[in-house]
């Protein structure tokens, strides 16, 4: 049994309540606590040294960072954070500028995204910094985005650009709540979540939880310069190159299909709504980049076309494409 | 600079919004959402293997121990916990079986409680277990006890028995939420607080926020089986011996003044309801001890009464006591 088949059967029958819209399963649990139009959004996340960033990283990027993961979570949803509480489990030797830094990067988010940080709790762990935050958010009833809603003949979209983002960008991307909020707001969209393991994998949520399969166009895919380049065994100015993946360079379109931690938006909506929908983007956010990667189908699983036809994509994903 | 001066820098300025009614500082944030008559409370805890348990606790302690100090913390605001989120730290080689049993002794306690568990995350941390729960709860609007309302001349009470906690209650202790909801029901509670840290140090945070010292009765101290077998070298049937501190044997007072884990609700009322407190409680709680232990005074600091007279503590609280 690895860690996510535990997971998910630890997490098969867990208790609930009568103030349980929706629990362990979708980007943010969901709860009717009374308030009047709206439903609570409540969210953890941990980032962890070694693994989500290291010593070397700036102490403000790591606390941005941890703040940043759970807003796309919130994002996700369509909905609007509110307040965090932050855990700091630190080694017993930290060098308070480094603490201070992290907090520093975390409020300033905070502060961008009117996000009360209501308390700070320190414990620790000897070897690695942890951080955990817990948040929450609001969203109006009927507003919400779950996974479950996709649709065969649904157009499927997606925010920003992919792959690579280890080159820098999961230091720095912005969460979309904006943009999320005037998607549900304007349309009516079918599933929704934010992208943290690579599209073909979070793809998979929406795919399982909605019955149903995609078609992807390979020559669709909004690929990153970053990708781009460390395909071609290159770096960004200013960041260092990328180690490379065991078996050589990682191709483009394979790195925009697996690499994790783009955070950016991925969501289904009736094909009738796709070109009013982009025309309506263009105006409302022009300097982000949405693209119409594909479309729902009946079935199961995710099929990647090109010109040469259709290659059904295996469950890792990890299958070796040619640019 | 310590981490508490740190933490305490670091958590005067944090950004905030119309949402919060209270941030750091109290057992839980309090927030007003928009639930008419109703206020949210919203908390965060970490346990970490070898600070608050080990390899060789038992798994469903653990998952009790980690949700069992948030309710406690809950419990401290007189509410009532709704809902709960787990994020499991875990070195790669766990065993499924610790963790199901983790996830078993948590689930048990949150059944107990009505408490919804409505996801669970899990990330690595390589060299050793950390659980973190967030735990949000409900409080009527005007029930909240916060720890700033303590006023020269209350009584001071305390339930259960203190110190020697780490002989076993640390693992099995009861929240006392049905407690707490009673007296803030039935009585004007000025400030209250659960016991983590110690009496000592914890009676230091109502002092400090309501800005008023306090006399304890030596005498009056509710001293633990555990506290006084450990004064004398014994163990309880079937725990072991705990580990002498670094200058011999703690005397009992010192154990109960200072010891952390307790997890029992310090609350002030006023001396004039104090008599029909403790008569309504020994016929609700009959079980349950609830001692006066002393009062709040004027001034700053505490000062320990027997019949040689007063003694004011130092602040860290490790004066040196003949039992």
């Amino acid at each position: 049994m690895n860690e996510f088949e535990l997971i998910r059967r630890l997490t098969q029958s867990l208790p609930t309540n009568e103030t349980v819209v929706a629990g362990a399963g979708d980007d943010c649990a969901l709860l009717d606590l009374g308030v009047p139009g709206r439903l609570i959004l409540f969210k953890t996340d941990a980032v962890v040294e070694g693994v989500h960033f290291t010593r070397e990283t700036p102490p403000e990027k790591i606390g941005r960072k941890a703040l940043a993961r759970c807003l796309s979570d919130i994002a996700a949803m369509a909905g609007t954070p509110t307040a965090a509480l932050v855990t700091l489990a630190l080694p017993r030797s930290f060098e308070a500028d480094f603490v201070a830094g992290i907090y520093a990067g975390l409020t300033a988010l905070a502060e961008r995204f009117q996000v009360a940080i209501v308390g700070g709790e320190t414990t620790t762990n000897p070897e690695r910094i942890l951080i955990s935050i817990a948040l929450l958010g609001m969203v109006d009833k009927g507003k919400q985005v779950l996974r479950s809603g996709a649709r065969a003949g649904d157009a499927i979209f997606v925010t920003g650009e992919l792959g690579g983002s280890l080159a820098g960008k999961h230091l720095d991307f912005e969460p979309r709540i904006v943009e999320a909020r005037w998607l549900a707001e304007h349309f009516h969209l079918h599933a929704m979540l934010d992208l943290s393991d690579g599209l073909a994998g979070d793809l998979r949520h929406i795919l399982r939880a909605g019955k149903v399969g995609a078609e992807l166009l390979k020559s669709a895919l909004p690929v990153s310069r970053a990708a781009k380049l460390r395909a071609r065994g290159l770096a960004e100015a200013g960041q260092p190159v990328p180690r490379e993946p065991a078996h050589g360079r990682k191709p483009a379109v394979l790195a925009a299909l697996t690499d994790g931690e783009d955070f950016e938006l991925l969501f289904t909506v009736a094909s009738r709504e796709a070109v009013k929908l982009l025309d309506a983007w263009k105006k409302k956010f022009p300097a982000l980049k949405l693209t119409c990667i594909g479309k729902i189908v009946a079935g199961d699983g995710i099929v990647l076309r090109d010109k040469n036809g259709g290659q059904k994509l295996g469950v890792p994903g990890y299958e070796h494409f040619q640019d």
